[in-house]
């Protein structure tokens, strides 16, 4: 397969492109481009669906976007898209706090990768989900809600967690497998430019 | 003054324009008009501001834009301009348990109108606040967060209050008074269309 265009991964943060392509491999015609997207309200797939087609109308061609979610399930799915700002005002403490009239401390952690092929294609979604319980902050704090996410089965945090644990089991590594296979379904591994 | 067109009030509900009409009075060229317009996370000013852009520009002409926020002092702001999910999927009782793990359980109710004299005009945002605190829900259940919003200086909440002793103090009344005394010194009173 050939294209003409490289896929544009839409972020400003060097780090996550990095860890990206990490899981992604090499071999994909990937950069990263920062374009100022608006950040919408709604469930979390129709989010990421809209700023898919946002990112490709402003490329101009194929793109990925990323979204992340934090789920309580006594919340019902909140604050979910929310999270950044809770997390922004209350600290990792007060995450945990928001729980306390609820018995259900259990949550997921969902990354959304969004993928479109251009300005007239329907984006698709790669939903990647995480289980785990909320807890009280443990581990280093320069991750975001890390310090208060539990994943199902182990007993530290994901700050506590070896880097390389947390990898495999990741919402947002569960998420870029899937892109991975679709792109290489696709014919995007070791394509060549025309 | 004369104009050549009227000022549209972007809503899809119609209770919403009777109600703002009520207080506005009928000196003022308004009609509603429903329009598809992305709900935005982040600051409630720049949610205004950036609807209302978006509103000049679908509807090329003035525009009133409103945002309802209901803000938790102990949650420095939140729920805020995402109250309505909250609402949605823990129904009043949840809103008030949310704040359990908290001593403070005061609130206020803020409402942006933004009006925009088109689409090559900056956006003037006229915020009504009333503060109160959030209580066990009380009172009907037919409109949105009411039941747990108790404005400071009464002992009924919103939704057990007469709606013509609510109306005098409320949020949304005060953002619409400034929006009034606007358009008053704008000359859109009970101007003339060209």
């Amino acid at each position: 397969m050939s294209i003409s265009k490289k896929i544009v991964f839409v972020t400003g943060n060097a780090k996550k492109l990095e860890e990206a392509l990490q899981i992604l491999g090499t071999s994909f015609p990937i950069e990263s481009k920062k374009v100022d997207l608006p950040e919408l309200q709604g469930d979390p797939i129709d989010i990421s669906i809209e700023k898919c087609k946002i990112a490709a109308r402003e490329v101009g061609g194929p793109v990925l976007v990323e979204d992340t979610c934090l789920c309580f399930n006594a919340l019902k799915g909140l604050p979910g898209p929310y999270v950044k700002w809770f997390l922004d005002k209350l600290e990792p403490e007060g995450l945990y706090k928001l729980l306390d009239a609820w018995e259900d401390k259990s949550a997921y952690a969902l990354c959304n990768f969004a993928f479109s092929e251009g300005p007239d294609s329907e984006p698709i979604v790669f939903a990647g989900k995480t289980d785990g319980i909320i807890v009280q902050p443990r581990g280093p704090r320069n991750f975001g809600w890390d310090p208060v996410f539990q994943p199902d089965g182990y007993k530290e945090t994901y700050a506590e967690m070896d880097k390389s644990i947390k990898n495999t089991i990741s919402h947002r590594t569960r998420s870029l497998q899937k892109v991975k296979e679709f792109l290489k379904s696709k014919g995007y591994e070791n394509c060549k430019f025309e």
